[in-house]
């Protein structure tokens, strides 16, 4: 690591300003707007009692995500996929991202025959919208579960969510190394890869992809390393959330 | 009028708390979030010089709209209409009615050969989400437009808006004319009206639906005088917000 | 109203010649060809017992349409919708206004539960398709629910419709208050206004639109008037059809 | 031949009623309504100076066809496909087969480069509904080619039409061959098949389909024998109507 | 028949080298990967005890069938129907062919029911895609029923297949009657016709198309004979391919 | 590693027996039928002299590729994608992923304006479908450049490939790091992950999942080696392909 300091007066291996608004929806039974930096991200989970017909019958319950991005999220604007009437590559990739990424933290047996579906509507984007919003989803996944607690579809000693999990982008931009990149570093970077970490520090994803240059196995530890720190904190700030501070 | 008061504490001819954050997406040309009660809409003006290719040549401008909703803004969630692969019928009904209303107050000649497109998505949706989104939209297109004056696209002197534009729904529910419903008003109500009516008190639209049993004339000069009004505060709130007040 | 005349020869309050061909297609429980002038929509009623699943159980039927212009109804042909692979957003729209007129007239708990369909295409376009289409539909449903009763379907004293509903244009042209406009008063209209109306005169769509300069409330009082004379001729007519005459 | 009698009084080698009204649509080019018995298909042709793309500059114009049926065309009402989002198979089969059997008969280099579109849309069906509408088309095309004649888009000694074109459906019923089935006797056909035939006698299409028992070249050749001689009476009807008899 | 030799070195009257790899897919109850010359069809049965909604307990089976073509079959590229998000008029007409082909042959009652999908993936093309298609389709469909007889889901001496059925092209190029045509051939010719033959030498299609001139009698005879000798050499590779030889 | 012996007989750093027939198609200017055991996939390359309207005139060529199933290709048949009218999350996301990987072996100045897409379809799955596209796409490709190069349209120095790549996949069984996963260890999988890897044995990209319980470092590392080691194996038979042996 070296003392670079990047355009917007962050060290290589620092975040940018994180914010989680618990709540912000009064509608959905959980929900965070969450930022990293300029990217804003609307969670909101809805609680269903009852899981879909392949499912049913079997004691589990299931975890979805949705993601999608507002027409004039980004610099210009993009067309409405319900207006193409259809839903492009890139969003459904995400989509299963963040499902794979918060179900790897639930218990669905503890959950029981219940549904949680995370909307995740990136409102703003500049970099980072699908590791915002996988760590915004964790929040609004928890307080949908303590909802579904208090009105009794799931347990009270069941413990659904066996970990917390919280994602960032890292990326090699002119031969460094940097942590949680905005879009006009992401454009650039060599290789952008983004990682999906429990909160005792475990991998769930690890999706690294050589846009310029193909990496080599020196320059994948640097970034898992950066990684793993940016996780840990964005955990530190989930975990203060969640208790109300 | 009655001294009746309502579920809210308002009185009849009351509007629910009103607020318009201006400039709260830093991407688009002009934007604002405006809430009326618990609806919230963020409107977000994209500014592109040029036109359609069926309009180009002609010295004119177009402005046009795009409404949706978020899948959680209601109480419960409804499906993407981007996974549904079709835009809903309420949807481009709503999206043509916000276009309508924003061209009435627009010069497209002196706007010149450019194009805004406002985009008008519900975030949390509580009964009236499509005339708050035609009084924020509103705001928004200001902006964009005074930003395409500051860029040259659109010349300096020209009067590119007449007139301000400003919506309101009313309606009858157990007989007596309310202004501004939310959604547990809307829902019984017998009829159900929306007006568009520009700064000078002219109707840009009237819409008025027998939900239950249709109305006479004498409702409907009723209903008029409370929308006349209702939309009266709601252009010295823009005016007030465009000032930077 | 002055002493105006139009240049098909019409006085401003006059309705183009009306005519309703009851029973045109044999194969439907209820049909009416109606022309309003050059504009021809064939209205056509399916009748089926039971309802939609969300209504079942809960003793009530269902009244809904459908409209839809062939593709060489007007001046200059359209693509196919179904080639398209999608409805429009006009198409929708006036599909809404069809089934609301119709439910407002229609008491669901009388008509049991069953299901009316009523299709409404425009074979000619010239202005006024959805007045029309409001207007012969009517017929087609009051047939539709005699060969229901005939069939027992629906009890031999249940009173389904508890009126009747008919609709009509209305529009200022050159300043002028006009009735029933044809399409070439249509399309240089500064206001436009469609009124559906029921058989006692009272008020189930009032929808007003400034297409050139907003209007005031006299100007507004006006074309109401107007349309509630037309709608009360068309209601006449409606009658004397269906007694056979 | 047998001295058979149908459910409907004819003879195997008789049509049924079949009516041309030329000219019923005032908005196209050229236009039919069209009945084989209750079946009735309104063609209306639609010409546009110009090519498609594919075709420009190569000196020669287009023909093409597009077939749909109204939702309550038939006994009970289908879902429309603008509804459904796509064309259905049938449906597209039926258009390339009118497209085919018109461009047999014009000569595309005389119409110069011009489209005409000829749109197919049963009113209602009672079996036969294709070869109705080739034979109604046929009618159309003629009057759409003399408007782009006398409107000099087309030369005035160009010989567009080198022949007419017809079209009737034949089939095995009970062991017997009969011409022009209706619905009733078209569901129980062993075999089916629909002729295109030419004014001079010769096949443009032939079309047979064992929906039963498969059929040998005997039975096919009485087939052949009753189409040839429907289509030839199919083609004075045409001529008659063209030359306003 | 003249004693023509053709570009490829074959007579009027011969078909392309044929070859049939029954079992090619190791995963489908029956499969056949069919190659008539450079033609090349993986046809693949798919076996499924029940049958769809519409034809429960009525103690029937169903046979269907899908055909399709990669992108690259053909000498430039198409665009798939999958991105286009529709399936193409020639695509589904073609299935529905396939489909009809083989129930033909099928005795439903004695299928009982279960449902056989036969998926005809066109890997190289050049002309008959078709009929190749049809006549591998048979191979899968005879095995995918022997499979469900072992597996018990079909009575030990149920005859299911009362006849075998196979298709060829044939045309008439440059005014001489042709059998089995190559791209290079179809593309020229006047008339282009399919033929479905059964194992008896019965017709179960007979589709012929002029593309060029129409065709009369004689023509038809001549095209009908060689398609019928075609149709009865496929019939006895069938036969040997699926006795193993 | 173990000394463990795999279900199918090998030992956990063992690839399946792996084909590639060169040429396959010939139609296409590349191809190759790839096998990874039991999955095959055929791989064409479809070359273009020019490129798409946004990348003209920056003297740069595009590659890119699509994947795509046959509805049999597994052991349950699956719906056509063109059937259900879109292409599904995971099909979008392996399309992006073999383009990815592809370009980063490119380099598009020296393709000059020329377009090369890659259409891999699985005719037969067995698990690695993606793995093994990438590595026949690549045989695929390269034959396409040359091709390009014998036609002019690449310039005879150019050096379009500067570097070849493969890919293969891994994932940890029972705790056992194993190379290549046919279906039935892929299912049982606690994680699973692709590597893309380039002939010099750099990453393209790494994409690994934790499906069961999260993974750390040290096992990350192990699934890293096996990869690479795989990759190499696979590069080299690509190489001794190319060279015709």
């Amino acid at each position: 690591m070296t003392d670079l300091v990047r355009a917007d007066g962050r060290t290589a291996d620092q975040l940018r300003p994180v914010t989680i608004e618990r709540g912000w929806s009064t509608q959905a039974e959980g929900s965070a707007l969450i930022s990293f930096g300029n990217t804003k991200v609307l969670c909101t989970a809805s609680f269903t009692n009852g899981v879909p017909r392949w499912l049913t019958g079997k004691g589990k319950g299931w975890v979805t995500a949705e993601y999608a991005m507002l027409p004039r999220a980004t610099n210009s604007r993009n067309d409405r996929e319900s207006v193409k009437g259809r839903v492009g590559g890139r969003t459904h990739e995400i989509s299963r991202l963040i499902g794979r990424a918060l179900r790897a933290v639930v218990d669905t047996k503890a959950l029981g025959e219940n549904t949680i579906v995370i909307d995740c509507d990136v409102l703003q984007a500049d970099g980072g919208t699908r590791t915002a919003a996988i760590t915004g989803a964790y929040v609004a996944l928890a307080d949908a579960i303590e909802w579904g607690r208090a009105k009794k579809f799931i347990g009270q000693k069941s413990q659904v969510l066996f970990d917390s999990v919280a994602a960032v982008s890292v990326g090699i931009v002119d031969g460094e190394p940097l942590l949680d990149l905005p879009y006009v570093e992401d454009s650039r970077a060599e290789t952008d890869m983004n990682l999906v970490v429990t909160g005792r520090g475990l991998f769930v994803e690890v999706q690294g992809t050589a846009e310029g240059a193909p990496f080599d196995k020196r320059e994948l530890d640097a970034l898992l390393e950066l990684g793993i720190a940016g996780c840990a904190e964005l955990r530190d700030l989930q975990t203060a959330t969640l208790a109300g501070e």
